[in-house]
């Protein structure tokens, strides 16, 4: 049709007969074998001169020849029927969908979500949002558990409260399981409530593992039982698992991932998801019990070039290692326990890249440490505070685990802050000491100061509890140098042996009325509801060492103590000062 | 109270007058101040026996003094009011919802989910499930947006396609600002229906950008238009950011991420999540435009020590390698593309950790692949298949980009497959060759053979067109042989110059009436409804570098091939012979 066209010799063609518009990516129409495309084209009116109206053309005229199947893009090219474009067991993604749309499926076979019941038991339990009384506990185990199936692509169902009695239980547990692919039962924290669950699967069924060894989680159940559905003609009877879940939080979430997220994975054909690994530092020595595989939740971060893993608290009970955690470190049984500076292989909770963005705080605390990590967490970055004290801020500096610590340690030679201990702690390294925040040491006292202490010498009257500040700390020197020049005694106060490693600890102690009275900043005293009686002012800096300062990792952190919206509200606290914040009190080589 | 206690002299307790029963975790009752462990209390009955129930006793017995505080933890052990949980802006997994209930807050602020509207726009475009008639094209890019938006944390409304009209567009559009916060109109593939989305955005607002240096995603459109919500009285106006997103599925979907996403981010107040990035060696030479950010997705797998990173196929319009792609690469203008062995950084869609369990296969396709994908996906691994024909595999071995190639090379000489192109073409490499299945390979034709081809003399015949496979291909190798040994001359076949790269794609090309005609194996016959003609059998091995054939990656696939669903499955297409799979037809060193 084309052929012998050229600049000089163009061929005229009719359109819609011997040509036809057609966009990118239309078909080909049957009477056609190759595609012009349109900036070759000269389109015509009925008169053949050009036409004015582009888009309706009577005819085009054109100046060279197109080979057939020119500009034809084969059919194939993409996917073909029969051909693997997404395996079995996938997990579809938004893409996926485009793709099974456009190879022309209009529905395809997905697994069936499992149903999960939850069911929280334990006389003592209370539901969240409900008034606590004394002996009393939030139940928030089924809340994790519930959002945790829902994560692993089940769908949870989360019951109400059920009291420790057994027929209770088994009523519930038994009624759930007509309707659900597996029964969770999260047991109180009450050794009873555990046996309960024991005895409640033996009485419907069959208890498989009663405790396992492993740390934290010991008293898992596993097991099933028989249920015929709710109208099923049959009368067939159906197995439904049950696991009883530990009562302790961190064992609860524990369990739900060695345990329930396997079991999940596999009802949904998929392929049980291996979490990515890395290996790291370890900062602390981890004593394992010999007989169980020992789980740690450890924070992450790089600190220089090594990655580094701090074993987070480990009690069960500890809550907030939960959200503290950046990954899971397996210590296998027998091996009783890793020392500091040993590799361990972690499971991350969280991407790698995220963990390269944290910044690692360590020292004494000060509220202003929270404020700043609101602000970086917004510039990309994760502060991670682990508060040691300002004395062990320096030693960790020294054993290049922390990219700054927090630091007010007093010399009473000079009145002059940090630089002495730096030189004696941190010998041959380099660091900027820089000024975060001037603040208000004084007495924290409970609300309405019911022992009317007034000063220091106060203390030491009869009836008096104080909760210590633990040694190291900059509060503890300040404490000590003021009683030594007052002449007080340590001796003569009741509680000066008992510590606490925060401000906002020792603020906690005393506002539950443990003690009467310790010594913190004002800072602490607005949220808690204190009372405070001011006594000694004092600087807060922080130490970075030198290979940190100008990196990338921290220069949100030194912008920060520029931005005036971070340094108002730390200025709304109460006793801080910001008027130095940012200066740069000593650069040390 | 326990003071004095020792073993020779124990001291006696009254229960709930001088001691109470508590659980581990239960707050201390006011009245007291240390925890004695059941461990070491003997309980009595009310004669000073054991008791008999030791729920019960009346009263206990200790043989310890315990000090004050002993066994209590401190109530802010874990969290305090004040302390920084969670910072603003963190996405909450299952455990921060404990941890929420857990330090006493029934309620957070969360932010709102971001309503986005998504309009598709196109005269061609039909409903996924519809008939398609010729000229038109199935719409699934508003799916993928759409499950783009959801999994980016907003709330995603797809809406019912508008044909190309102004006004009809005008008004879709107006009506959808009105209860979203933001609106993506689709276009379909078609100048014409990008061209009407700029017009919408002008006449009702403001156009900003309208084409941005980005391949694939040009012709994107950014603007704003101002609304007054439905039932506002205040009569405000507020503005609506519109996005004109390019109809090709893949520079939709790149627009979802470049654009979209981090607008979403923003308004959910959290940081702009940068994907987790590595380091990779291109396989194959990238060519950019010089103006253009250049985004290429590739498929990535380690092999040996080396991340590798393939380009996948580059159009625009290619939506397989939307579900294909590992990773995304970019090439910042400028840069005008990039050496093959060059190192790429490459932002990852999957984990490493998955990235790791990929097992790069290359060489001839077969279906068994397909197959073998499927099995394998089950052992946890993922089998990512290049196909580029046997000796363009052998090839990739030689330069160490694969962890297998299939072969089907016929040495003419000897009638024995595969060991002289090792030779020639893997000198010194040591590799083992092993069976994977026998197949048939003859003339691949349309339903009901109208042109009544025989045999591969009336390919000759006048009218009968013919697709090819492309040199170094098995079957061109097995082609040319057989042509040579009939005598019959190749210029005289119409379309022998043509040519396809795999089997599926060839017999598309005859399905689709494109061709009458081409080679291929019986397996492809199945799906794509075609009749065969059988001409030669054949045996296709799998050529695995020694290097690979015992490591723990391909050990899943060596088991496979003793496998007996497999081998079921794979004995289940036509023409396939499973009798030889896994016989090991020699060990090259």
């Amino acid at each position: 049709m084309t052929e012998g066209a050229l600049p000089t010799q163009p061929i005229v063609l009719q359109v819609n007969e011997q040509a036809v518009y057609v966009d990118t990516g239309d078909p080909l129409p049957e009477t056609s074998d190759a595609v012009i495309p349109i900036e070759i084209v000269e389109p015509l009116d009925e008169d053949g001169n050009p036409a004015q109206d582009i888009r309706a053309p009577r005819s085009i005229r054109i100046r060279a020849a197109v080979n057939p199947w020119m500009h034809v893009r084969p059919m194939g090219e993409d996917m073909v029927a029969s051909q693997l474009v997404l395996p079995a067991g996938h997990v579809l993604r938004p893409v996926d969908l485009g793709v099974i749309a456009a190879s022309g499926n209009t529905s395809i076979t997905v697994a069936v979500q499992p149903k999960v019941a939850v069911i929280p038991t334990g006389s003592e339990l209370v539901p969240i949002g409900d008034p606590l009384s004394p002996g009393e506990i939030i139940e928030f185990n089924s809340l994790i558990l519930a959002a945790q199936v829902q994560e692993w692509g089940g769908y949870a169902t989360r019951l109400a409260i059920v009291p420790d009695d057994l027929h209770q239980i088994q009523t519930a547990v038994s009624k759930a399981a007509k309707s659900h692919d597996l029964v969770l039962v999260s047991a109180g924290s009450s050794a009873g409530a555990e046996d309960f669950t024991a005895q409640v699967i033996e009485s419907l069924g069959e208890v498989f593992v009663h405790g396992v060894a492993v740390r934290p989680g010991h008293p898992v159940i596993l097991g099933k039982i028989e249920v015929v559905n709710e109208g099923d003609q049959t009368r067939l009877s159906r197995s439904v698992p049950v696991i009883g879940i530990p009562g302790y939080p961190v064992s609860a979430a524990l369990t739900g991932e060695i345990f329930v997220a396997p079991l999940i994975s596999r009802w949904l054909g998929r392929p049980s998801k291996s979490p990515e690994k890395v290996t790291a530092t370890l900062t602390r020595k981890i004593t394992s019990p010999p007989g169980d595989d020992d789980y740690v939740r450890v924070a992450l971060g790089r600190v220089g070039d090594r990655l580094l893993a701090a074993p987070l608290a480990r009690g069960a009970g500890v809550i907030s290692s939960l959200a503290r955690a950046d990954g899971l470190a397996l210590l296998p049984r027998g091996s009783q326990g890793k020392p500091a500076g040993a590799e361990i292989e972690v499971s991350l909770y969280r991407s790698l890249e995220e963990i390269n963005r944290t910044i690692f705080a360590t020292g004494s605390h000060d509220v202003t440490l929270d404020i700043m990590g609101q602000f970086l967490y917004q510039s990309g970055r994760r502060l991670a505070i682990a508060s040691v004290g300002s004395i062990g801020g320096l030693l960790a500096l020294k054993r290049k685990e922390a990219h700054l610590a927090g630091s007010h340690l007093l010399d009473p030679q000079t009145g002059e802050y940090n630089i002495a201990d730096i030189q004696k702690y941190l010998p041959g390294v380099a660091v900027r000491v820089v000024t975060l925040v001037g603040r208000v040491q004084g007495l924290l006292l409970q609300k309405g100061n019911p022992k009317g202490i007034r000063n220091l010498a106060d203390l030491t009257k009869p009836g008096v509890t104080f909760i210590n500040r633990q040694r190291g700390s900059g509060t503890r020197v300040l404490l000590d140098y003021q009683l030594a020049k007052q002449g007080i005694s340590s001796h003569d106060i009741h509680g000066y042996q008992n510590q606490e490693y925060t401000h906002l600890t020792v603020g906690a102690a005393i506002a539950s009325g443990r003690v009467d009275c310790g010594i913190g900043i004002a800072a602490v005293t607005q949220s808690l509801d204190l009372e405070f009686i001011p006594l000694f002012e004092e600087r807060y800096d922080l130490i970075i060492p030198q290979e940190h300062v100008s990196g990338q990792l921290l220069a949100p952190l030194v912008d920060l103590l520029e931005n005036k919206d971070f340094k108002h509200m730390v200025a709304g606290l109460p006793g801080n000062d910001v008027s130095e914040m940012g200066k740069v009190v000593a650069e040390l080589h």
